[in-house]
């Protein structure tokens, strides 16, 4: 029997089955600090202990991505080691901040299975959960992957679709404890607008491109202890469908919400997602645009200094936005869409 | 109207301005021990509690290019996001050292404007200085760099060319509180040489390369949440003046003082920054080599056991500097040189 | 008299010589965050306050390899910076767990010279020691390199082979004060195999690939300030024996250990380096892999819950190694092989 984890192929799965991911994970200001290199965020509430206390917080959290991406890491080795792609997240909402010092342990149940027509793969659905040590929940998302069968011959588990939403209800946003802007002060934040200033349909150009190197994609992969071997194997993938590594879908997005400063600077904290996919691969060299739409606005009960915006949020490569580029006329993602992601994210009002 | 910030044109500025700079941060040990990473720098007194306390000081400070490469990138979204070239900087002085766990904010006011003579674009000098939470001054220096009109035909601001100073007078060499180093040991700070160990003229080839990439010269730049499109947008850039984007000034000075240790291992920190040009641009692949030069020497009064050497350091690419290359025989910069950089540096006496 | 130090020169050295390095260290939790980011790792105990508690430490301590490496780094300048090959290892010892905060002073001792039949170079073997502040020694090791003379014509100095154990002792294997893995979690550490699940001759195929880019080893090596050329001046290297930068063997040790997580998870930490080769170099753009091999097994007196596992952690390049790949039938290392490293590691029992 060999000692090495080679992940769970898809026969492996049951609906119902609860996974412990190994490598709980004790987060550092190195942390934040490594994540403010790799993407250039800027927004302050991260990274200034002035602006976290003027929006209520006694230091500065963790970004929402960087958590996203951190808990995403732990579930790879069983989840998605042997998966040929990440089709779709649902139904994601953010819990208590994460602050240098904390840590977190993250568990998935398998909510959904269904075998492919040609039976050689399969969709696996799966709800992953992250806590701290006092067991406050700090995120839980539903995501789901095409993972490989062992042998195509093998019987599959029985089939199951869950129902999820199209969107978590504005009702179910959860400002996370603490968040309290009254004294924020939006010459530091870098804008003037703020919730009033948004309108649902309000599309918004971040004009910056930032351009992706295999040492700063595999910096951060690494950073969350994914392992998946399309992102660090050269060697195998220089024979693989791409002929080249693929830069890390949850990096992409990270990039993408940095970029999405500019022009939503006063956006202080994604609290749900609600859909995203990844419509075509990134790759080293790429040079990577975003733009926003607004979907949805809500007002959140307790917190008149606060609203809810629901954002689109689409990331290109090698092609600025200020077309807005999303789909052909056929409703297929344009070949330069990286990214699709709706989330709700919590505006200063 | 745009919500995306775009910069400020020359014809945006006014003499008198002040501008309050977004995105104030904190500082972390992270950023120190990525700095190190990034550069290679050997300063023990930044990366040991034993030769911070040596020298007087609690802890190891934050090293002084770091400090001025963070303040210089809260200036960049207000200041030279239209910028061509980043033309000078004078009458620098660092206060207070930057600690892991301090805060600062920067500010800038514009104390010169003059138009091209073509007209579509413009000088802008600017002070920059950024404080403590405490309000005590971190750095305060003076650049003046190229900014686009946003239109040619627009009227000019009123010109007024600023008088600034050839270099900082020595007796305004401020020793930062608590630097006094009287139970150095100079086998563990890397070198015998101290004050008296110089001669005004003499000249020092730092002897080691470094090369640079694309992924580290933009981890060090995003680590400054300086967000200059030249230097991430790989896809805009290859239409552009070069064909690639340029590594941003401010990691050639990191570069070049931390090449410097080899040579001013006993060079405690930077107090003042009397000029400095980025004379030819640096690109991914370029090998930086590094020479100094002793200018001038000063005593510091009240301080008997530190002096004060006010150095040119001299950074090239892909040339060794064993015969200190600057200038041709019609007083140009030499193409393989990328800076020369003026300032008054404390050294152990 | 240049002021530049240029390293020590074989006719330098003598039997005896105590050299004390410049550059103490004082660690950082932004040490160990930065190392995982290069490469990987996953071991809970060095990432998780959770999994250190449940092995019976305060908090998460440094990996063992980037504990060699940043004390490696300490003696390149006087040791090896005019070195042509780091040739091998012995008797190395780890002592005290290096905590952040701590910090680090370096020092070697000469133990063995001789010249080589060509007396252009010669092999210098040293003990390099390091200790905290408190005097408690973090790790000493052997290791000897072969050093260019500064001119072949100049007087050797006396030979001295000094004597060296084949492998470290197992009743010298020191555990760590206050490693006691008691309430250990097996599903949190990632693998349910322990001490008794290996056996004499089992080898074990990690699997996994992980490619390098030279920003992410030079990051790594700057890290450790390891100022070896061939590392880091790429117009230097151009020119040279290869053509291009060589990454530093240290790092590969440090990817081929995280790699051995996949398989070896339980591994808490490395005690003793038996020997070591560096056997092909490894470049940019490579691929690593890696395989381990038991070699032996021994009891810890006083430790029911421990185990020491004396492994072979063999690292390939472009070479995957299901067929666990070394030597050729000539005995001489596969021209992928860049790593063979014997070890004893404490393994939870």
């Amino acid at each position: 029997m060999s000692k090495t984890a080679i992940g769970n192929f898809f026969e492996d799965f049951h609906v119902g089955q609860h996974i412990h991911h190994a490598t709980p994970r004790t987060v550092t200001e190195a942390d934040a600090t490594l994540y403010l290199a790799l993407t250039g965020s800027r927004f302050a509430v991260h990274c200034s202990n002035t602006l976290a206390r003027m929006a209520g917080l006694p230091r500065p959290p963790l970004e929402d991505v960087l958590t996203f991406n951190l808990v995403f890491g732990r579930s790879v080795p069983d989840i998605s080691l042997n998966a040929l792609a990440n089709l779709g997240y649902a139904d994601g909402q953010f819990g208590a901040l994460l602050y240098p010092g904390d840590s977190i342990t993250a568990t998935s149940e398998v909510i959904g299975l269904r075998e492919s027509s040609h039976r050689d793969t399969g969709t696996v659905w799966v709800r992953t959960r992250a806590v701290k040590e006092d067991g406050r929940e700090v995120l839980s998302f539903v995501r789901w992957v095409l993972v490989n069968k062992r042998n195509p011959s093998n019987p599959a588990p029985a089939e199951h679709i869950p129902e999820l939403p199209e969107a978590v209800e504005p009702d179910r946003i959860a400002v996370p404890p603490g968040l309290r802007p009254r004294h924020f002060n939006r010459v530091l934040s870098g804008s003037m607008y703020r919730y009033d200033s948004y309108e649902v349909g309000e599309k918004i150009d971040h004009v910056d491109g930032m351009a992706v190197e295999e040492a700063d994609h595999r910096l951060a992969t690494r950073l969350y202890q994914n392992t998946a071997r399309v992102h660090f194997n050269s060697h195998h993938e220089r024979e693989g469908r791409f002929g080249r590594c693929i830069v890390y879908g949850g990096h992409v997005i990270s990039i993408a919400r940095a970029l999405s400063f500019n022009g939503l600077a006063n956006l202080l904290h994604i609290v749900a997602i609600n859909a995203g996919s990844h419509d075509h691969p990134c790759f080293a060299g790429d040079t990577v645009y975003a733009w926003s739409e607004v979907l949805e606005k809500a007002e959140i009960e307790g917190h008149p200094d606060l609203g809810a915006l629901r954002l689109r949020l689409v990331a290109t490569k090698d092609r600025p936005c200020h077309d807005f580029p999303l789909k052909d006329s056929d409703g297929k993602y344009l070949p330069e869409v990286l990214l699709d992601f709706d989330y709700w994210g919590i505006m200063l009002r």
